[in-house]
């Protein structure tokens, strides 16, 4: 008899796989395929701290909170005395806002999915939110369903790039944030009014198969129920089976818990990750949010992002390229033009990135800047300088007489025109092709096989 | 056993006085002292609408939800197209605001309390509650506690003036609410997280002594918890003894619950009320809010104002007089002036007016514009136009041999000089003063003895 | 021949009464008939400083120019740090501006002329002058002719009530006027970019019968070339026969030269005067320009105001009464009571003003508050104060057996009752009617026949 | 003695080249030295325009002159009614403008000159102007002398720059201006009080090398006084020795007189020129105002702009490069990141640039792209595209045995390694060393000696 019924709750675990809300039951849940192909993310952070576009999103913070002074003598400058934060609110215009024409950018950078904050720890909601009432987007600022628009052009103008949500579990300045933080989290009316109805809300109306949780780290998972959440979020939402969440979700689940890792901001380890990651990183190199007066040189080169590129692929990453749109609804052209350079690399090289796994070897021991990756029986090296001479040694990697290399975007026609290699004791050289000749500039991949790890 | 746990129950709740949250409990609360004998109030109608100060304080309504032609078109010719009503937050500067300066204005005024919308029907608070972040007078706007700093400054300046605060149920445009009211009022999450927590917060932090409900009508008593709410508040708030409230706490509960009946604006019946009653109405002749283009002939004039105060006085209820400010914190000088000449006649003929009670009649059978009051065994007779020839003939009013009558504001040194009466077949005359030599201006009071009802 | 000559030209200028360009000759000039029988004046004072509506219509100079600490204050607490006065201007809407309200309002008052601050010192222009590009009220905040508006009203519903344009000559802070100033006025730029081109603008387009001339204290008339212009105004310009000007046309003019004298701002010297001259005064004793925070108690009462119209035209003067309209365009409403309230007193007591002439005594030598006009043979005394005792003693008029005295505003049907009189050693006695039978309100006038002056 | 003063005076009149204010004789000034030999400037076009940063500069025009509907809607979608295009200075606050790092960033850019747009034809000016009071940068808006302070930059940072100012002779809706044209410039009125004053304050204040007129088109020469003008610039004013001025003063005037042509915008002939000219040219190609919503595809790639400065300067031009900075005061990313790759460029190929010379051939006969420069008997051709196969053939230039060719950025330590060099029967063929090997980018600069022209 007892067999019968543990027999019976077994099968019914096993057709419905249904997760408890604990970790143990959630981090079985196998990672959807579509996110460890894609590869590239576009990390969109925009709210009213892109109002001011100074320093950074964490601008109130900053302001009010920790009053550093940059900021103080920034607001005592240009605006009165009495002007507070939430008077950024109907500034942010948004006048420029062409979805439409944000998605053929996103497009063209070759990212496969995005996520954009539908609210950052200021608390203020990109979307008509019902537990926001008059510090959302529709009500104050651009009077737009901002998260709404986007995902609507997303889906009908290029429905293969996946739409990811970011959402702060905490606010800064939130009363009953303050209320239930002044009382160690013992109570949490904060998370009952607030947080919680505000993700399911963004569940239920935004179908999105990325939550990009944040703002979690002063309080335990147990605070947010975090794990309640996503049980219902991979059982019963109407995403269940493509959702990916991110792993910061409450003090110490950061790195140990969640579809897949981000760990810190920026987190570019190096070396090759036992569990899939994320490394979230910014085109700007000092804010998420867009600065005004940022100078050229705070931009990473194209040739700088395609070093993280390679890197975290070849680590086993994805990588979440940060952009700040202006209070307008513009994305800046500098950072345009990083995406459409991204793009049009891509374009010769995703080859080498897209769907691809790491390899044994994930840089070159002999050549720094070197970066490997691998796919259908294709071993892939990322060149990020072409070789002094026109030679690269590769001491990771060892030819076999069979082997054949191949550098993309140099061919005949449309076939690839074998490179030159030599064997040498401890590993191989390849000889490249007349620079004039390969359409590729900033980095290079070869595309080799029959080749074996050193 | 069962009888001595029946007794000791029986014990607490007697010696507790404790109400149920049923209108049969809450109905026996004997209303306390202060309130009949104050007959004076001010009405502070200040919020959001302040800032255009147009049409009424039913602005955002008449623009955006019954689309008043007026409305839209004064949108239309004054703003952009994007601006929102929340946009209006940012210009509610009260930059002139000196509570104390108000409270001495109300104090010369003579009124004995006043009422201050601490959130009308568009959800705007003016304190800084939890439960309405970035959507209230702190956060946006004046960047102060309204209420407590008028709430101080009557505690420090004017003690003996109470604190009244109007505080609407519902709000038109509340997402929460629409829901609830979408569902036909079977949901509450509206008030669970909005209303009732603010109505907890008001009474806690600022210990009001009346509360002035509103905003009531489109849902029953038992959706709002009323009952529930006034049970708490006679039992076991801090105001338990002083507090008094209105009777807008549902569908069908006005005009038959509450420490006193309002039954509807500008009510005024001309007849003795069997139940304490208040006149609300406005020195504005259209608007509660501040309008910034009305005329001067939309005012009441000192003799308009009067002619309320007798007639509601009599008949047993107490009024409560409308002023709204100006959104830079101001009383309009219009208004301050109504409210001085009020103090003048008020500290002449105050004697017929505080603590007075309901005579037999109210108002004169022979003469118009005659109203009557009583107190400690005198009759008083507020006549509000002196009379053609100088004598008055009271047709309610009989008087005997001993009967004395003076006329307060027409004495010698500090005693009232006695009046010239004649015995009339159906009442009495009264022969007037050189009206050069009374003090009262606009309406005039006699103090008779010894008087009969006719 | 020569004396044939002689003849020729005095024939030739007696019959066009030309006048040259000095003081000589414009003294010569008799005023127009119209302005001393008008009287009662009001003056308008509106412009950029009505924004900030604190302190004065001089705030700019306080702010920026003296650095009073208040007003520096003013502008710390509720401006950014590089908010200039220029800014103001996008906040100077006059939205709610009517004309036609506005001068049913003036005709309300009785008023017979109005003076309107077409530019004050601050230099901003209320019409769209062609030498004041982007710093008028057509290119900077109305977007309106807010003088061309009124001038139209008043020749439309009330073309009895004359126009009358203020302008000041200097500018606190036109660089090209402090280029003069710096060089003691040797050079005068700005008088022939500015100053001049603008006077003959307003009088050619706006047609007014008072130039109000102001701001010329600190240069002498040969620096303004004052009596060049008004050689052109009184010989040729399309006003000549009508207009009159006030006196402020440069240092040391004042009080000496000019249609009439306005010596210096609320003149009002309590004697008759030599030449026809102005007391120009304010409704609120502290400023001329609008100020939102001035308490009731800073504008005249009703009273107040009668008594300076009283002695005003007693000693020959006219009265004009300042009001100062907000930025919106609105009269506040305590300055409509006050127009109104003179308005309804004038209907009654007009007689003894209009038109009236000073009498051989202008206030009488027993009791104070007593003014004398006299007009076809009748002395109006004008008696701010009921007399104790309903009897007034007057030391300055005697009677004589035909004399007959009445009140206005005591009648029966339409004939004045002739009031009690009795001779005294010193003059005559006259007995009040009782007051409560009387229409006037706040003064009275007596209307006496064949009485001598003691 | 007589005589020999009057010889003395001849004489000193002689030394001194003074110029009658006829083109005849102002043409025969000879060109300053330092303009010819600078080749590369910067064209900053700033004002109120870069608040609505839409369209272009000719914003105001197109929205409320010729009513072009884009602008029409713009405003209409965005702004209130009543809002005019004065209203945009206050929003033109340029709090971040660093003169110092826009200074930094055209050195970089190996700029000689700058020119700043002081007064567009909207006719704000950018500096402090006497002449237009409240309608310039330092009454509203930035509240700063915006040339002033770059002046003042350029002279403590980069004196080797040469400051240039940009004034426009006619403002599109000055009453003065409409005024004179309705009379068909019959009147000047505009031109004394207004244009002229300007002129030579701008002169007398800020000591410039260039004065770029602009706006001159509908009317003629006679009527803006330019020969008059000219003739002081050239005699008498502080910069008589070092001034250039462009071709823009009046009808007919343009590509005809002045120090060098402008002839029309981008006006790019691609043929040797018989009178100095400049190339005045945009990085948008649509505006010269900066536009907040120009994607990255509107502007000039660096590829393009090299073109455009290749051919400009082989045809004996300068080239005058446009920028727009924004409302508050920054150079756009991607202006910076273009200014700088063209300083990078120049830092290697500036010698075939900067001081040279067009040469016998502007362009190659036989490979497009080409272009020749020539100095100190080197030819220089800027090969703007590699060649293919490595192999550049030149259909202009002959080489001799002693023919030596070189490129720039291609040396071993600082020596420049000689190419390999074939002569043809109708030219010659230079062999491109591998492009890895070069440093330089975009476009290439052979130097080559003892060649002739074919």
């Amino acid at each position: 008899m007892l067999w019968v019924l543990l027999s019976l709750l077994l099968f019914i675990g096993g057709t419905d796989s249904r997760y408890d809300p604990t970790w143990e039951s959630l981090d079985t849940r196998p990672l959807p395929d579509w996110y460890d192909g894609a590869k590239i993310g576009i990390f969109i952070v925009w709210g009213l701290y892109s109002v001011p576009a100074f320093g950074s999103e964490w601008f109130w913070q900053f302001w009010q909170g920790s009053h550093s002074q940059e900021y103080v003598e920034f607001m005592k400058e240009n605006y009165p005395p009495s002007f507070t934060y939430a008077d950024f609110a109907s500034q942010f215009t948004a006048d420029f806002y062409d979805p439409e024409e944000w998605v053929s950018v996103f497009n063209a950078s070759g990212a496969q999915y995005i996520v954009l904050t539908t609210k950052h720890h200021e608390g203020y909601t990109l979307w008509p939110s019902n537990y926001s009432w008059n510090w959302n987007s529709m009500d104050v600022g651009p009077k737009r369903d901002l998260v709404g628009d986007l995902a609507k052009a997303l889906k009908e103008k290029t429905p293969h790039i996946h739409l990811g949500l970011y959402h702060s579990l905490f606010e800064w300045f939130h009363p009953l944030y303050l209320k239930d933080k002044a009382g160690n989290f013992t109570t949490n009316s904060f998370v009952m009014t607030k947080t919680l109805p505000e993700l399911y809300e963004l569940v239920n109306v935004y179908h999105p198969d990325v939550i990009w949780s944040d703002g979690d780290w002063e309080a335990k998972d147990v605070y947010w129920n975090s794990t309640g959440y996503l049980a219902w979020l991979f059982n019963d939402s109407p995403v269940k089976d493509t959702v990916v969440v991110n792993d910061r979700w409450g003090q110490g689940v950061t790195c140990h818990h969640g579809s897949y890792y981000t760990c810190q901001d920026r987190y570019n380890p190096g070396v090759l990750q036992p569990h899939k990651w994320e490394n979230c990183m910014t085109l700007d190199r000092k804010s998420w949010g867009y600065r005004r007066n940022a100078p050229v040189s705070d931009y990473l080169s194209i040739h700088d992002l395609l070093t993280e590129v390679a890197s975290t692929v070849s680590c086993g990453g994805n990588i979440l390229i940060n952009i700040g749109p202006s209070k307008d609804g513009l994305l800046p052209a500098i950072m345009e033009e990083r995406l459409r350079q991204l793009g049009s690399w891509l374009e010769i090289n995703g080859e080498a990135i897209y769907n691809s796994k790491p390899w044994t070897h994930q840089n070159d021991s002999s050549t720094s800047g070197v970066w490997f990756t691998t796919k259908n029986n294709y071993v892939y090296s990322i060149v990020l300088n072409w070789p002094k001479g026109g030679v690269l040694t590769l001491g990771s990697v060892s030819s076999t007489p069979q082997t054949q290399v191949t550098m993309l975007g140099y061919h005949q026609g449309k076939r690839l025109i074998p490179l030159q290699v030599s064997s040498e004791k401890n590993g191989m050289q390849v000889s490249f092709p007349p620079m004039a000749d390969v359409k590729s500039q900033w980095a290079w991949v070869l595309v080799m096989s029959q080749v074996n790890p050193v």
